[in-house]
């Protein structure tokens, strides 16, 4: 077997231009007053999916895209078949930042063309993908092309999902901002050989430690429910307090009660970060709330006890104010591990740097942990200023995202050499 | 000074077919899944002003509007100047029933056919009216047009006022669903000489006593307040639960702490009908919540217990929870009595028809309060079926809609008799 160069040959020359010229450049799409607003299929989303591949093709990388909306450059290997694979998604939450995802996209191809540089043939291909539509802010699914991309979620099922506004997953692929023009579709190709995704640590433990590198130890696990909350409507003016059946009240309640239970957990969070009233009008009693609850441990136990107290909150919470509570479970992920191995090449990668990593679990979901369900699975994490994430103002020093793309060309051509002893 | 024929020789042959079939034509008009949403200056608004139009001017009245979008109807009297008004408003909640205001604005008319199909003639003239905005569902100011009638709102400032797409209510009333092409425009018209209107109760009482009119005592006065509960954004899945600064959180113990406090206050009722969380998104803890408080009574001194409620709830919950809470008063009405004069007109009117009537008070707001400020007032009730109302299924039975036409007629009757001997 041929032996590709050793890490040591890597060149720290990263292009840094046009790292930090690309994410400026994706910054401007989707800006509003507010953060980056690049929902899944918008026109923005679309205009930096079409950068991508420029940039990619501007580097001489076959580019392909699946039915997902994933969208992948390709650097050759000796070999042909699976790949070693990098990348994150595009898209944002509508008020997000400027390195959730694209980052981890940007800083893939840019590992690509470190290697280039460096003049490192890898044994198997290299490809950087543009996962599609990870936040899960336009269609009501997380991890969405990742998702498909795995398997884990069927097309048809996905064509079927409805935005806000009522218009399909289908049909918004189908249109102006969907799939690219002039970028051919590919369709079932192989798993890819490893993965590693290069990611802002989205919370404050790397800044807190004064450490400039995590190495992600698990992904945590997920469950997100739709409740809910029937009361009855009335006027504001002439219904008692007494005989009121005020959904928002019930609903107030719940938002307490699941605070209370996750406390109870401990080492897991649980999120209502979407609420909205019926008829929401001032002189009006609510008559019904719909919430979404998101709750996440790495500890498979945990989730469980997450679950439960959802269920169990929200029949206490019907039973005390009079009110009926549906709860549906509309997405859930297991604690995904990263692969030990994969993790071995990554501290490998990162010590040769001379740097210093930690080892720290996700609270964040990511596409990787989609991917593990085919593929040996790393994450790599830089820090995030104060913990903010999912932000305007999210934001991270310029000499850690040089850093990350060090550390993640290293592990690229690691994961590429332990990989390649396998076969 | 000529007598009018006592309210006895009032015929109560009411045109059933005009009340019904105008009120069932007025329900179209907005019609949605929910209710009916006729909102002010929107299209099925205009519509229903034109028809209030159409059917005064069937019957020969004098129409004219002012330039908040009343609509006025007028009959004449022996003498010229200020006249017995009668009316309601055509606006509804986005998702309302047929019969809150568009009732009142119709009986008004069908007591002035009353008064012709008796051959009566009064001594002031008497006008129906139709009020514009009473809701406050689109501008947010509630009685809108009777608050400008009464000169409590400066028409400059309501012009000011824009609605949730930011058009101004300037725009709005010069634009095709505005002000009424072809109907005189009145300016600076003299104060009716008294004002009673007829509306359906909205509450359970009158249901619960089994008596199908009321004689209302007073109209509850009200506090509205602009709340902002500012926390801290951040990613659903990295940020611990102890560190947070969730606005949600936040304003779910708001709510239930106001709750608490109205009911300790006793005879008041407090309602957060609106609310709104920013991004509102499933995997991004709330960083702001936007929230509106109705607080009512017809006690002063309780309504000024409420309005010290809301205000130490806030400094309490912003300093248990680590964010910042943000109160404006945006709307403030004092409680206001009917008239006792024209209360026992009323009720003389009631008891001539052998009908049993309560007394009650209203705690929801109506335009008499506003007219209140000019003129002397009364309002009769209606029973309302389940204490429904804002809602798509509201209803009050038709003979009870009947019935308080004929004591809607013969109470106008009466009031221009009692006012006639002031002279």
């Amino acid at each position: 077997m041929d032996r590709a160069p050793s890490g040591g040959e890597v060149s720290l020359k990263t292009s840094h231009s046009s790292l930090a010229g690309r994410l400026a450049q994706l910054a401007q799409l989707g800006a509003t007053e507010a953060g980056i607003d690049r929902r899944l299929f918008s026109a923005a989303d679309a205009r930096a999916r079409e950068l991508f591949v420029q940039w990619a093709r501007g580097s001489h990388y076959a580019v392909e895209q699946d039915r997902a909306g994933n969208v992948f450059a390709r650097r050759a290997g000796r070999r042909d078949g699976a790949a070693v694979l990098s990348g994150s998604h595009l898209d944002t939450v509508p008020t997000g930042g400027a390195y959730d995802g694209a980052y981890g996209a940007v800083a893939a191809l840019c590992a690509l063309e470190e290697l280039d540089a460096a003049g490192i043939t890898t044994e198997h291909p290299v490809e950087a993908v543009a996962w599609a539509g990870e936040e899960g802010s336009r269609f009501p699914l997380g991890c969405l092309g990742s998702g498909a991309f795995a398997g884990l979620n069927d097309l048809a099922a996905i064509d079927a999902l409805s935005d806000e506004d009522g218009v399909t997953f289908a049909a918004a692929r189908a249109a102006a901002n969907g799939l690219l023009a002039g970028v051919p579709v590919r369709d079932g190709f192989p798993a890819p050989a490893g993965y590693v995704e290069l990611h802002i640590e989205q919370g404050p433990v790397l800044e807190r430690c004064g450490v400039r590198l995590g190495n992600v130890t698990a992904i945590a696990g997920q469950a997100r429910f739709e409740v809910e909350v029937h009361g009855e409507a009335g006027h504001a003016g002439t219904v008692p307090m007494e005989l009121r059946r005020d959904a928002l009240g019930a609903a107030a309640m719940l938002v307490l009660e699941l605070e209370v239970a996750a406390l109870a957990i401990g080492e897991a969070v649980l999120t209502v970060g979407r609420l909205v009233v019926f008829p929401n009008q001032t002189n009006v009693i609510p008559g019904r709330v719909a919430l979404r609850v998101d709750a996440r441990s790495v500890d498979e136990a945990r989730l469980t006890a997450l679950r439960t107290a959802v269920e169990e909150c929200s029949a206490r919470v019907a039973a005390a104010r009079g009110v009926r509570i549906e709860t549906v479970l509309i997405e859930e992920r297991r604690p995904v591990a990263m692969e030990p191995r994969l993790r071995t090449a990554v501290a490998a990668a990162i010590a040769e740097l001379g740097e210093r990593a930690i080892d720290l679990p996700s609270g964040a979901g990511h596409d990787a942990m989609c991917v593990a369900a085919v593929a040996p699975v790393a994450m790599i994490f830089v820090p995030s200023a104060g913990g903010r994430s999912h932000v305007g103002n999210e934001y991270t020093a310029p000499e850690d995202l040089q850093l990350g793309v060090a550390a993640l060309t290293r592990s690229i051509a690691a994961i590429d050499r332990l990989l390649s002893k396998d076969r």
